[in-house]
């Protein structure tokens, strides 16, 4: 393979020294935003920057930004991801972005030496949202979506605001504006798959080409608690028969609708929960995603137009409570091309899929230029300490960056 | 309506007094084997007994008993029903049985003076099995199938076994043996329906042509936990959609049955349980009833059968774990033959049904002729405070139960 030299070895040992931030006893990573381990983090990752010769600082939201100036430095080309992770989580969901990032980078100035356009690699801070459920807020800060308001309102578990948490770490909440950048010319962001195409199908990386849109809510069903042994079937109100049809028929609906669509019911229960007792209720949850939110809104109609007919033939009530919806974003196809030409160049395989999770690379889309790069995930698995990619799988994706990276900035 | 004279008044104070012992400040009555409440239960009736001109006694193993001498008093034709409740039940599971019993006994001396043979109420204890989870022990012990082993081996939450808790309430477990009876002629159980039937049909009575058997079981079934976002429909081991799938083919086997087979999955769960996971783990349980055990079992069987066939295609591990088969019986065909001709000269309306929920006749039908008589339950409740029948219609109960006794005993 050719193009610029990464060192598998290397992305590892960045890995590994990431890794060793926010190390739970009782398994997996913690590294919230703004938090202790966050601290180091930056510190770290300041470091490591500087070590490879990139202009490190961190902007005013709290993103750590390591630049290699271009010899037209009027826009830049950005790439990265976030370094934040859920409770208990692994060492390459949002850390693989920031460091083959970096590792591509050196490569490029060491190979190249100065770019036309400055190339940047960012780690953005409240991606996942654990500690403040203020999730993308380091790169909704550098489109300007965060005001003031945002920063004073928003609070974690414990009641302090992220105002609070930023000053507690050297941050000036009232110069949020300022991370705002009008000089970003692409952003590309590495992640791993967090599912098992990549690895079942053998291939090395996959170009995303949107990223989905979500719908999660809850459904509650109210039928009627009858003795299990002398009410006949066709007199009951079976509020664990109806859900269970329920569930079924999302999976039909989905079915119908096809790839990329998923649809899941995670959660489930029933009360009063006697083996000898017909349930009085039933609750569960559906999680549906589409990349195309017309075809996500009409998936979810078909969704409850079944359930409302499920729940009038089986004498149930039925609430559906909303919980969120998420638009997703298409990624740059101009963007995608360069991507996959970058693959073939160096002989990587390459296929397409649609980004099932959400990503920073969702909210940069609708203002710059936004593609996005997957690399195998092992066994499919994330945010769980056994979210494992290969070096040699994570240098093949650095090596697609950076071609990328050097197809755009030079 | 002709017959002995039962006034519906007599019956409503009745209940009302039993149901005076055992409230529970959170709503409805508590009296379990042996305790305070139960004392107090005990010494009520047998102060109402001995009010009827019955001849009251406690027997060997807490039975209250009350007897109307006859003639020829080599036999005894028994009736009645037990005292003990579930927690936080009603006041006519059980209860109405008794004091229809012996309102039904005190009419027919009234009229027609001394029987050829005996005719007893009886109040079995520990039915319900709330406290030492020893169902039906007051009427196994009357066919000697209690021994003094379980006695010492049974005991209740706190660790107090049956032997000691017989002993605060004067009982003397070492002569348990005494309670078994050989002059049993037939016994008349008169029950709540706890089904909604009568009340739907608008029928008086139903006669029991038999007992339920029953079976009940947790499935457990194990998936893989994958993110829902970015796990394919195709590529998941979804435990709950597995599930769902085996709820709706219980519906479907226990259709093919036909009444009077139920099938019930009363409690449901899943893990992990999040919105955004695919559950790795579901379990659920299921009651199944049918009067023949043989097409119980045969139900059982091709419901199994069933949902090996959902986990293959699933790709889901399914694990079934048995917890208890309860072989019911049929009752007497010729005290149903009494029961219904009782009711046709009554002018009551008379159904036919099968008892979904096990009654202490279930175990003397093997050792004596035995014969149910169902009243109507009020919105078909049962085992909870709501539990109602009203005293018009318990009264005809026992109009129809004092005529068979009168055609059994005189």
């Amino acid at each position: 393979m050719s193009g610029p030299t990464i060192d598998p070895a290397e992305i590892a040992a960045d890995v590994a020294a990431l890794s060793g931030i926010g190390v739970q006893p009782s398994g997996g990573v913690t590294r919230t935003t703004y938090d202790p381990a966050w601290v180091k983090a930056r510190d770290l990752l300041v470091e490591l920057l500087t070590e490879r010769g990139l202009a490190a600082r961190v902007d005013e939201v709290g993103n750590v930004c390591g630049r290699l100036a271009g010899t037209d430095g009027s826009q830049t080309v950005l790439t990265g991801s976030h370094v934040d992770t859920v409770p208990h989580g692994g060492n390459y969901d949002g850390a693989l972005g920031i460091l083959t990032g970096i590792a591509a980078v050196a490569a490029l100035e060491r190979d190249f030496g100065a770019p036309r356009d400055n190339i940047e690699v960012v780690a953005f801070v409240e991606e996942e949202g654990a500690r403040f459920n203020a999730d993308f807020l380091g790169s909704r800060a550098l489109v300007g979506q965060v005001a003031l308001d945002e920063l004073h309102s928003t609070r974690d578990g414990d009641g302090i605001s992220l105002a609070t948490a930023m000053r507690a770490v050297g941050l000036a909440p009232e110069r949020i504006g300022a991370a705002a950048r009008a000089d970003l010319k692409a952003f590309l962001e590495l992640h791993i798959e967090q599912g098992p195409v990549l690895e079942r199908t053998g291939t090395d990386v996959a170009v995303v080409d949107a990223i989905t849109s979500l719908t999660v809510e809850t459904a509650q069903v109210r039928g009627r608690a009858d003795h299990a042994g002398t009410t006949p079937m066709a007199l009951r109100a079976d509020a664990v028969r109806a859900a269970a049809r329920m569930v079924v028929a999302v999976d039909e609906q989905v079915g119908a609708v096809g790839e990329p669509g998923v649809a899941t019911v995670g959660a489930w229960s029933a009360l009063p929960g006697g083996a000898n007792i017909v349930a009085e209720q039933a609750e569960f949850t559906l999680d549906a995603r589409h990349p195309d939110p017309v075809v996500l809104r009409d998936l979810v109609e078909r969704i409850h137009q079944q359930w409302r007919e499920i729940a009038a033939a089986e004498g149930v009530e039925l609430d559906i409570v909303p919980q969120r919806f998420t638009t997703g974003a298409p990624m740059d196809p101009e963007l995608g091309a360069v991507l996959r030409r970058a693959a073939r160049k160096l002989g990587a395989s390459c296929q397409t899929l649609t980004s099932g999770a959400g990503h920073d690379s969702q909210v940069l889309a609708p203002h710059v230029p936004t593609g996005m790069l997957f690399v195998p995930s092992a066994a499919g698995r994330s945010h769980c300490p056994e979210e494992f990619t290969a070096p040699a799988q994570a240098a093949i994706g650095a090596q697609v960056l950076a071609t990328a990276l050097h197809q755009l900035a030079y």
